[in-house]
């Protein structure tokens, strides 16, 4: 029988990293396959670094961007990443891209998807990514659209952690624990060579999601003692035969 | 070992009929033991059919109230049912109301808890019931009271569905599937021989709430055939081990 | 046949003034008894200037606020105004207190009711008064509060325009024009001795409601010609039989 | 005098019989004159009964699609029914459209227009022709458009009732009592062949909705005696006369 | 040294006059260079009275509309206004007028910008334009956009006062004393012609500002006696290094 | 000249360590006199290592917990903290308890206040003591209570961070650089001895608000190079005399 799979949209080629990488390496150690798709490599706007080189070229950017990111998948071990090189800052996608996007949906049959939440002032890319991920969720699911192609279900749709969260209208219901994978994530963290000012930043990020997570499973009376955790809002209800 | 429990605080008697009766019927089936909290009979404001009668008392009404939520609760296969006939319309609590309900959320111990909505123009009793869930579980984890008895964790609260769910700023986020229990749940229904007006109402929501399960299982293409569910909205975030 | 009737719920005695003044003179001279209830006379938090004269003692403020409001009353055309004197800042009710407004609430059996925005972090007696108006609503719905009285039925609650309504989460769903009866308005406005600062405040806000009104009821293509309106927020949905 | 009008802009071709054809009927019978538009005809995602036919081709659905909606209006005994064929999943307009929507608006010159709910993460077009709906009303209302034309004035904007309304962040403030012309929407509904699936769904909608009428008319203290309506949220405020 | 600059991005030519006029001119005579760019000149839609005279044509209105604004932006004392001309009802910009308008970002270099509402039912241009302007800092702040040019830094948003502001979900957080300028902006209105109705309308709105100033500065214990203010919305956080 | 002033409402003894210390520290250097109300010990909810030990008593923990305190307001330079005592889990102030808090804050006359975020459904004594803080502060402007005392202005009341602050709905709109009194706030953290588990997630905290503080003083194009910071949400608007 065919694994259970997983399907990451990212607007930029480290967003995965930071912010679902330990639940990337989780789930490909549950045996799911997890394949990430990176709209574009953030060759223009998450790229301050690589820019100030000297005689640094779009080419090079995006060259340098891929490698990272190639990297930083291997070391969560997930081997299905896909670069859309949709350009960005900004992002933008046509009906063709909308259509290449739910072929991957329709080939993966995702159990779950992720992307980013839903506003983002700072990062229009980022709130512009997730529109485009239930729009191609809702195409993959029309049984007219390349008619004898299996349809997709109803896959949950995660929204993984943004920079800032409380700028972001974003609010976690499910925490993960990654503690069996952290070192999987910080080894991705670290392949992200030029964005090393986020570093402890996502460490932090990681730890202190590891106490809600605590808290929100006991506390001091009870709670699993989880290291690190990474936070998610679904973005439609669940639907369970127990509510234990 | 023990069993697993539940705890449901019902503002007014009938409340956990309607809003959470299959889940009670559901978790007895699952080995939990579901301990049924009745804040007061809501002898004064959800009786109108009773207080019509010729000659009706006070305590007549609380009688027959709270003999329908037994037989309800029977029908459930619920076996503790608690009065703390606190009154209603205004429901109000001091301090030894409150305590006395956290001795009962330390004595379950629940793995789960129950109540209304976080906001009711129409009945202010059930915001006031969900207020006083809150506070109460904040009690019963506090290690000061009452020392050396055994603190609560950290169960989930859910709010189960109001009436008229638009208004009350209430979104399921979990429907639970209820059609192995729904005779059971349509037994205790038909118990509230007070608002029998209400019966063809709450068989309206099971079946709609089915479609929802239906829809968000996977629709058209694999969702499961669930004929009768309940929604639920989480106050707290979940802690889990796989997103799948 | 009885006249129809309405009911505002004024947490200070000025309050009715400034926020539905228009409605209540409008109301009257449509056939309406209106009845205003002051909670309080806003003796301690708003009357500055009172205050500021020498000598001046707390019956003397209530007694002076008392005379403004009934000036303002009979300005308004009101014939029935009631003072709770139940004190302000803070604005507290017990259960005795809540029972006479209660029976306030069933004597008048209004067709709708007016009180004050669900917040108000200036002023936290206003949104106290909201909430008192939704509790005691409720209880006068109740066919086990006074069995025999005549129970209340759904009456609309209108939230009347905050002082800084932006900053009160409130919103007008519906603008009332008052243009005919403005200019008993007008003389209630200035039966406020104590708060002249306010005159002109309130008057722009009529003639900019009035703006608003012509807007929404065509603008530049066929909106009426309003001059002065009065804005509410409506707390519960409508019933109607068309919606033209 | 020319008769009233209304206009229902609707993403997909069966969306109008569901969630407003109560009002269609109503209005009818009151004597406006109702415009339908159906943006597409879903063809492509809500006709999944009709793709799982042997060898059913786009036109073959839309042609079905066509005949379904065109008897769903004259059982709801409306005359003027309008297919725009714009596509779906994902419903696209580009400035021709949006035109040629305009045109529509100018046209009928309705006195109150009805679309979809603001958000819904299940189906995009809805949010968006709710999005058109509102930008084509302002363009009509633009007098440097087609100078000449006479310009539209400041209809409501009544957002009919979604799939799951708590997921789509839609609340009624307005309850149709449609109780007289119930016989016709079931016809109507009935004439949904590829969506058996939702006509008991939309008859419990009914249903309860006529238990909400009920009880915001007044419940058991005089409420009127509804048996089936539609609910409705008002984008815009109302201006009116009186507020009784 | 240069100046510090600002920079208001206004869908319309009228827009800044009515919603900053009051923070342009003080700014100015602070020593700011403000820019001032409008992206249409609201020649479709908000020029019915320019439309209403005999044969009016599109490039008339423009032409009488950027009178009118260089008019009122002289009147300011404000320099440097721009019409990026791309058109109004819809308001729509393509990658190049995006680059355009990043152009002058980068040019200008604001320590602060202003724009619209987040959201706006009745005027869909508004809303666009702010998303516009969000887009466009995105992009002014990404280095590989246009390498070798100054990026941008992180500017505040402010989102200026827009008409009917309750019904935008627009809330003021900071209030602008511009009674020291008010002269100057009432020259400003009164340079605009075509919307004489709007004149009072906004001479109100300065004056209930100025309330709000005195109000949120100490009140009758102390505020500033400020005659006239503008309120603004911030769209990002503030850094400081005092509360006081 | 009196110094300026600053209060600081805790619900429990600890609080203002976390959420405010660093702020506490920094005015205190710019010269204000920062005073710390702690309205209980947390002597019976947030004390669990202590109730831990052998034979531990309510006064021994309530002792523990106020030297935990002073030592650590003598860490941050704060020479004025108060303990209220009113008893925690559930916290409650009758009429006696407000008003002694309201002559605390007319004693103080604080330019600015901190409190808890308005809503907190792990800890109901948070958001019940920031509804007390202005319930508070608004008695503290009436002229009429002690008439002759100085009223209170209006000063900002500043919501500190609380812990898990996207399930607070808790929004940041202004962070302050505590990078010159962090060795005073990691002294002060260190000394709440019976909470050591909370050390290192408050760290994080502080680093990765000094990130956020970069960021929007400019990230990478200039932003300041702030270590550590803390976060606050404004009730109120500002009012100022310039933008910049």
């Amino acid at each position: 029988m065919a694994n259970k799979t997983a399907l990451v949209i990212s607007a930029h080629s480290a967003d995965f990293v930071w912010r679902c990488g330990g639940a990337i390496a989780l789930h490909q150690e549950q045996g799911y396959d997890v394949t990430i798709v990176c709209l574009s490599y953030g060759e223009r706007g998450e790229s301050a670094k690589l820019w100030k080189q000297e005689g640094m070229t779009l080419d090079g950017v995006k060259s340098a961007r891929r490698k990272e990111a190639e990297t930083a998948a291997e070391a969560l071990n997930a081997h299905d990443i896909r670069f859309m090189d949709l350009g960005d800052y900004p992002l933008e996608m046509d009906k063709d891209a909308k259509f290449a996007l739910v072929d991957i949906i329709r080939e993966v049959q995702p159990d779950f998807m992720f992307s980013h939440s839903h506003y983002d002032p700072y990062n229009t890319d980022h709130a512009y990514a997730t529109k485009m991920a239930m729009e191609c969720r809702m195409i993959a699911q029309a049984w007219g659209h390349n008619p004898g192609q299996k349809v997709l279900g109803a896959p949950q749709l995660y929204l993984f952690e943004p920079h800032q969260t409380e700028q972001m209208q974003w609010k976690p219901d499910v925490f993960l624990d990654i503690t069996p994978v952290w070192e999987k994530k910080w080894a991705a963290i670290q392949a992200m060579q030029g964005q090393e000012h986020l570093w402890a930043y996502y460490k932090n990020v990681a730890e202190n999601r590891g106490n809600h997570f605590r808290r929100n499973s006991g506390g001091q009376a009870g709670g699993r003692d989880c290291r690190y955790a990474e936070g998610f809002q679904s973005v439609f209800p669940r639907t369970v035969d127990t509510l234990g």
